[in-house]
């Protein structure tokens, strides 16, 4: 299969759909809306709700509720970007190459657009109009592990665990914690929330959370290499701004070539958690592989 | 019935609740459930859950899910105020008669506190073991509920609102608009999901929908009214700040005596909604009372 193309054709499918759950620039509150759309439109690549689509295709035909539910993963991640780009948190400048919410729209007004993307994810899950081919009871499993992908133990633990982490001496068991909790957890949200979207059975459900655990580690490593490496016009943003910052990464305990090797060994482990699946968990298996190798 | 005893009784059942779901300080991170805590245990009188319990008994007995909807209420409240606080907003030092929550665990803790309790409203909304009396196609509802009443259209819009209306020369049905959203949306939230809870019928949602607004609108002239009249010592925070920041409020327009007047009539129509009601609304016909009686 052309990872490419399914990718590029995921991102224009959730893109539209974006589009139209969020009002539009000129409806009031005008600046919010805008300011929500600038950072939601930002040229994301759209990884968690692909990977939630993927998930949802490895166990069935999906549902049309799938779009929904992969896209309120968006609108959580964009929020966390947005709050994790203010002054107080890792005070950055720019985002995909283009200037922060808060330098553009003051933080005031970034910390709301945060909060109100953040609750338009819950209040998109718990649309019954969008949702409609799904029962009740599956809708709400899965907006509680958007909860509690995104939530103190989730996300936000994660976050708060990184922040504590500056410029101390970390062990590699912190470290682990703190990108398994930060950005781990709702990449696993997303593949099960796919999953439950196609009514995975309990098998498959486990399968695919083993899969979203190691595919999520190899994200998070393969980007610590990204920040070592890669340039300033790859990243959209300032390069190795981690080892400016004082932060300890994959980079820092095993160099470079050794974060390399353990990205590939968990995208392999990833990938043989799907045996089980046929082809149709072929986007799954490519994803897993495009994780670890993509430039930005 | 004894209105006092009343709001007493449940707030003491609503804080037991709290304390169950919130994790203690021992659990990592363990900084962000301290400062979540802080917060939410800072003497809240916990107006909108009551709202919540008290629409779902003017309905019937509420099943055992009512305290936990009621309660995600208070961690969206809880949340809004810690952002509120922030310096990039509204700047305050004390909420309550105690150091905000960024002034104790500084601005990024602060933000994250935020976003997790809000996350946590939607968590406690979306489990299974403890809302089980109640069917998942209602869970749903009261969950877009609260996250329709929560967000952009809704509290956020209004937070949005209130903070281009500073300095301003706005006029009344400006404010007005503040208002309706700022705190009007999530008590019409609360009193909406209390009813779902108990299985209301239409014309019932209906009736306490109206009550909503009304109690909403008495809620904050009288919230404004305090600000003038209140002392430091009642209120837990600065005295008459609304003036002092050049904030248009219900007493800008109609002078003291005319917001109170005016917060009396809206009492009134809030009551007159529960016509159809009999004595098992008495509990919400007191509250429209109190929240226009009471001094902080």
């Amino acid at each position: 299969m052309d990872i490419s193309r399914y990718l590029e054709q995921k991102r224009e499918e959730v893109d539209r759909f974006l589009e139209t759950i969020i009002p539009t620039v000129e409806t009031a509150p005008t600046t919010l809306h805008e300011s929500m759309r600038y950072s939601l439109f930002a040229g994301g690549k759209r990884i968690r709700p692909i990977l939630a689509i993927a998930a949802a295709e490895a166990v069935g035909a999906p549902s049309r509720a799938i779009l929904p539910v992969a896209s309120s993963l968006e609108l959580i991640h964009t929020y966390s970007l947005i709050h994790d780009d203010l002054p107080a948190m890792d005070n950055d400048d720019y985002r995909r190459g283009k200037l922060t919410n808060h330098k553009v729209y003051g933080e005031a007004m970034a910390i709301l657009a945060g909060d109100a993307l953040l609750t338009l994810a819950f209040e998109l899950c718990s649309r019954r109009d969008l949702l409609n081919g799904l029962d009740a009871l599956r809708q709400v499993q899965i907006i509680h592990e958007l909860a509690q992908g995104a939530g103190n133990l989730g996300m936000v633990g994660g976050q708060v665990l990184d922040i504590q982490a500056e410029n101390k001496e970390i062990n590699l068991s912190t470290l682990q914690a703190i990108h398994a909790h930060k950005t781990g957890m709702l990449i696993r949200a997303a593949v099960r929330m796919g999953a439950i979207v196609s009514a995975a059975t309990a098998a498959q459900l486990e399968h695919l959370t083993l899969y979203a655990e190691d595919a999520g580690l190899a994200f998070q490593i393969a980007d610590d290499v990204l920040n070592v490496i890669g340039t300033r016009e790859e990243l959209g943003k300032n390069a190795n701004t981690d080892a400016q910052r004082g932060k300890k990464t994959y980079p820092t305990f095993y160099g470079v070539e050794g974060a390399r090797t353990l990205a590939a060994q968990c995208t392999d482990r990833a990938i043989s958690r799907l045996q089980t699946f046929d082809a149709k968990a072929d986007p799954l298996r490519e994803l897993a592989r495009y994780i670890t190798a993509r430039r930005n």
